[in-house]
Order: structure tokens, then C-alpha cells, then sequence
């Protein structure tokens, strides 16, 4: 129909909103809109569960070797159960392929998967496996656990806490960027932070926290939307990943624009009360923790801080689901 | 790869023993094979999850209309939750859909599974929504909980038992087939038979369960290998839907190939000790349950008798994935 509203027009997390309305509150002791729902469970550590769908031609080229997308699949809901300070426990998943898919390409997809579980400490436990009329899917169900009162969300965030991220920025997306042209081939395994999430969530360490799978700067927007603040960023003190650099030069853009919106970083954002941003460091470490905004009232927005103090406004961009 | 074995080739079951293989046996207390795997809960009753992905052209055409298919793509997961005696607790949805997909689209999708939660005592708790190439999939997974000394598996059927079902067989199936070349459309919202599941599960009247998804010769037929036993199928005592004799008389084929073949029926196929029938009758109450068979020694393998009293090889047949 002529001018009727569509998903590509109205965006991911404008349909959030209408499919909370659709669906309710729901029992869930956090629903959706969080990384994770957390749910009540016989009384003891809070059950996490989550679930990531991976759709050839949208989330991973057709040339991703299978061992690799296997790891990746895993990997990326892992990440979201490392958002909430949570330990992985189970692991169910889906397939979709086409029937012409050599068993040879099954066979390393589960070897991917198998060695990636054993890796980050989760069991494969179940799934299912269906033909695909054309994209082959890959979905990953991950349950974890979670100490309730000390599960880390995106809504807790206070003015005057330090604004803090794992890792590096833009390597992904400069990476891709860069190989864009060129024969070889990359596809990343990204490395989810179970560690370094759960010791700042059990340490009472993060006041909100989440992966960054939008874009830094799409997923800082849901986290002070989520907290009703605001937020400051310093341009210079981002961890710019070394691609990214590489990649400006190249291209003649801007390395920043890789770290704010490139996105599948997967590395955790996390608000730190001010006083213990020392702490959180240490908790993390090896993986480094570096401070890169400070979180402000609301009516302040989100905005970013040239290295010469000028603040200007820092859209969400990032990667759109539709 | 000319010659290359594929999956279309192999089959979805020998896939399973292949992914049985490459990922191990994990931590669950039941793993991949059964209807839902079956997880060490703190202690408490033991957690179910299984997950299960519908995809456009494979397993819904094209016109489904949303609000059914939301809800169906909830019964299909809810019935394995029902084949393990289970009482659901949570869900979580990951749909991907076309950036061309009106928002009324998504909208019934979501009240679909919305009504359909609440009819069925499920809670919607999280998922995820990303734009598909082509095809629109949605993807249920499903938690609940039972008692770990009362869960239903395929695996304890013991000869001598009674071998039944509940409701009637090849509806779906014989309804499509009938409305195939009509201008008027099929698709139905099965019943997941959560209560009468729970009852014969909870009071101990089941020795081995399953839901009759892929076709009650095909799903007899993994019932039985988990068990290690045979079984003989009395044709006349299959309660054979209406609808099967009305595309049998019209397709000048035969009704019990599709009570037998047509899958996707959604009903419980459970094997009850001989003593225990009445007793199960009565647990499943209103919902019918038919005695079809009895459970044989391995080596009498899967037969049909006919009326006249002569048995005959049941092949499995059935729904193939691949």
C-alpha cells in the first residue's frame, strides 16, 4: 500500500516501544529492552536469558568461514549475558540452511560452536535444524546466571559517574572497511567480556552497563535514555582502534567515526560511580577500561567534546536494524 | 562439489547423532535429542528450554495471516514444553522480516503471540527484531519448569506398555490438502497440550512423551529408538480426523496416510503402563486420548495391523527437514 508505514521507516527502536506496549510487562523480573530478561529462579541466582539472530546477507557475508561463524554466533550472545555481570550456563541454537549445504559446512559451523562453548564456559544443550529457502540463519539462545542484586543494567546511571569502556573501538568496522576492496577476507570472532563484566557487576562496581553491538554512540543514547540522563564523551580520550586510524587515512574520513558508529564492537560501555573508577580498572584488567565521558543531567543530552572543550551534539547513528 | 554429501542427502537425523558428536555431551540433565533440554534449576524444579524457528516458505506460506502465525509459532514451542510435563514460564522472541513489512504486519505478529502468551500462561520477556533479505522468520524460545523426578522423556518406554495419543491425527495435514487448490485459506493454532501433559507427567502415568511433529510413523519411530524397544500400530484404532477421510475420499488416497504421514498435528504420542490407561484417560480428560498401539521388543521393530489382522513394516516416512 501506497505510503503505508513500514519497518524501514520507522526503525528498531521505535518498534521496541510498540512491541513492549503489544506484549506487556510480563513476569519477568526485567523484560524487554534490557541486554538480557532476568527472570525469578526457585529463589536463588536470577536466570538470564537472551537470544541473537544472525541472517546471512544482513549480519555476515556468504563467504564467513563456518568454524567462524559458529564461534561468532555464540560469541555474540554471550556478550549480552557479560552486559549484565552474568555467568553462561546453556546454550541452545537454531539453523537454517539450504538443503544443497555440504555437511562438510555443518560439520565445521558445530566444531566452531562446540569449541567456543568450551571456551567460554557454556554447554551446548539443545536446538534445532530446518531448511532454509534461500539465507542460511543462525540463532543462539543463551541462558546464564546472575546474582540479583548485583545484575548490571542499562537504567542506573547517575549524574557525576564516569562513563567507561572495555577493549578498543572501530576495529571491526574499520577492518571491514578496509578489506572492503580486497581479495582477503576478514570475519572476526569478537572476544565477549565474561570476565570483566562479571568482576565489576559482583563488585558493585558499574551503575549501568551494556554491550556495544549499535555503535558506540547508538548504544550510549540507549543507555541514558534508559537512565533518563545525559552524558558527555571526550573525543580524545576514546580508545580509537589502530584500524580505524588506518582506515582514515585511507579513505580520507574520520578514524572518530569508526569508534562512535561503526558498531559490532562488543565491548562493554559502562557508567562507574566516580570514586570507583580506580577499582573498576583493576577488576577488569587485563582487558583495559578507559574513562571517556562523564554522565550529566538529562536536559544536557548527549554530546561530544572536541579535544579544544567545544561540546556538540552527538546523534545516535550507528547501525539500523532496518 | 560434485558428488559432496549435503543435507539434503543425510537427512535431519542423522545430522542430530553428527551434532550429538561434535558438541558433546554437555551439562544438561538431559541434552540435545529430546524435546526440550532439561537443566539443574539451584536445586529446584528443573528449567526447560527449547527453541524452534519457523521460516517463510518452508514452514508457513507466504499469506499466513500474522496474528495466527505469531501464535502458532508460540503453540509449536509450547507443545515440546507440554511433551516434557512442563508448565511454562517465559519467552522470548526473535523475528527477522523484510525492511519493505508494513508496521500492521508486525503489530498483529506481536498481538498474536501477546494473546496467545496469556492464553497459555506464558510470559513474553525479551527477543530481538532485525531485517531479513528475503524470507520472514520467527523464532519462539521457550522456558518452563518441572519436577526433575517426573520429567517426560522419550527414552523409558518398556514393552507391555500401552502406546497412545491424544486427540485426533492428520487434521492439518488433510485440510491443506483439501484447501490446496481453493481460493479459501488454511492455517491453523494448534492446541499445545499443556494440561493434559502436565497431568499424565505430574502423576507419574507416562513412562516415555513426545509431541507429534514431524508425523506420528516418523515420531513413533524416535520414541521407540530412544527406548529401545519396537511397537505395533493397530490401524483401526487411530482416531483418523474428519477432515483425513474427506481428502482421502476426494484424492481417491488413502486417510490413514495422512494420520499416519502428515505431521505437524501438535498432539501428545506417550506410552502408558497397561495398568495406568484408565488412569491417563482420566489425567488428559476432556481432552481425548486414544489407546494405538502397544510397546513390543526391540526386535519386532515398527509395524502396522491391519483390520484383518496382518502386520506390516510402519516405515517412518514423515516430515523431512531436508
Amino acid at each position: 500500500v501506497k505510503g503505508e508505514a513500514n519497518l524501514g521507516a520507522i526503525g528498531e527502536f521505535g518498534l521496541i516501544d510498540r512491541i513492549r506496549a503489544a506484549v506487556g510487562a510480563g513476569t519477568a523480573l526485567v523484560g524487554i529492552g534490557d541486554d538480557a530478561a532476568v527472570l525469578e529462579n526457585n529463589g536463588g541466582p536470577a536466570l538470564l536469558a537472551t537470544v541473537d539472530m544472525l541472517v546471512e546477507g544482513i549480519h555476515f557475508p556468504s563467504d564467513a568461514p563456518p568454524h567462524e561463524l559458529g564461534a561468532r554466533a555464540l560469541a555474540v550472545s554471550l556478550s549480552d549475558i557479560a552486559a549484565m555481570g552474568g555467568t553462561p550456563t546453556a546454550s541452545l541454537v537454531s539453523l537454517a540452511l539450504p538443503a544443497e549445504t555440504p555437511l562438510t559446512y555443518v560439520d565445521s559451523v558445530y566444531r566452531g560452536l562446540a569449541e567456543a562453548a568450551a571456551r567460554w564456559g557454556t554447554s551446548i544443550v539443545g536446538g534445532n535444524l530446518s531448511r532454509s529457502p534461500g539465507p542460511r540463519i543462525i540463532d543462539v539462545v543463551q541462558l546464564g546466571l546472575v546474582d540479583r542484586d548485583r545484575v548490571a543494567l542499562r537504567s542506573g546511571a547517575q549524574p557525576g559517574d564516569a562513563v567507561a569502556v572495555t577493549g578498543v573501538l572501530g576495529w571491526e568496522a574499520a577492518e571491514r572497511a578496509l578489506t572492503a576492496s580486497e581479495v582477503r577476507h576478514f570475519f572476526r570472532v569478537p572476544e565477549p567480556r565474561l570476565a570483566a563484566g562479571r568482576a565489576v557487576a559482583s563488585q558493585g562496581l558499574v551503575t549501568a552497563m551494556m554491550d556495544i553491538s549499535d555503535g558506540l554512540a547508538a548504544d550510549l543514547h540507549h543507555l541514558v535514555s534508559a537512565s533518563g540522563v545525559g552524558a558527555v564523551v571526550y573525543a580524545d580520550r576514546l580508545p580509537v582502534a589502530i584500524q580505524a586510524r588506518e582506515a582514515g587515512e585511507r579513505s580520507g574520513g574520520d578514524a572518530l567515526d569508526f569508534a562512535l558508529y561503526g558498531g559490532e564492537d562488543y565491548e562493554l560501555l559502562m557508567t562507574v560511580r566516580s570514586s570507583q573508577v580506580q577499582n573498576a580498572v583493576e577488576a577488569t584488567a587485563p582487558v583495559p577500561l578507559t574513562v571517556i565521558g562523564t554522565v550529566l543531567p538529562p536536559e544536557q543530552g548527549v554530546t561530544l567534546e572536541t579535544p579544544g572543550g567545544q561540546r556538540r551534539d552527538l546523534p545516535p547513528g550507528g547501525w539500523r536494524h532496518f
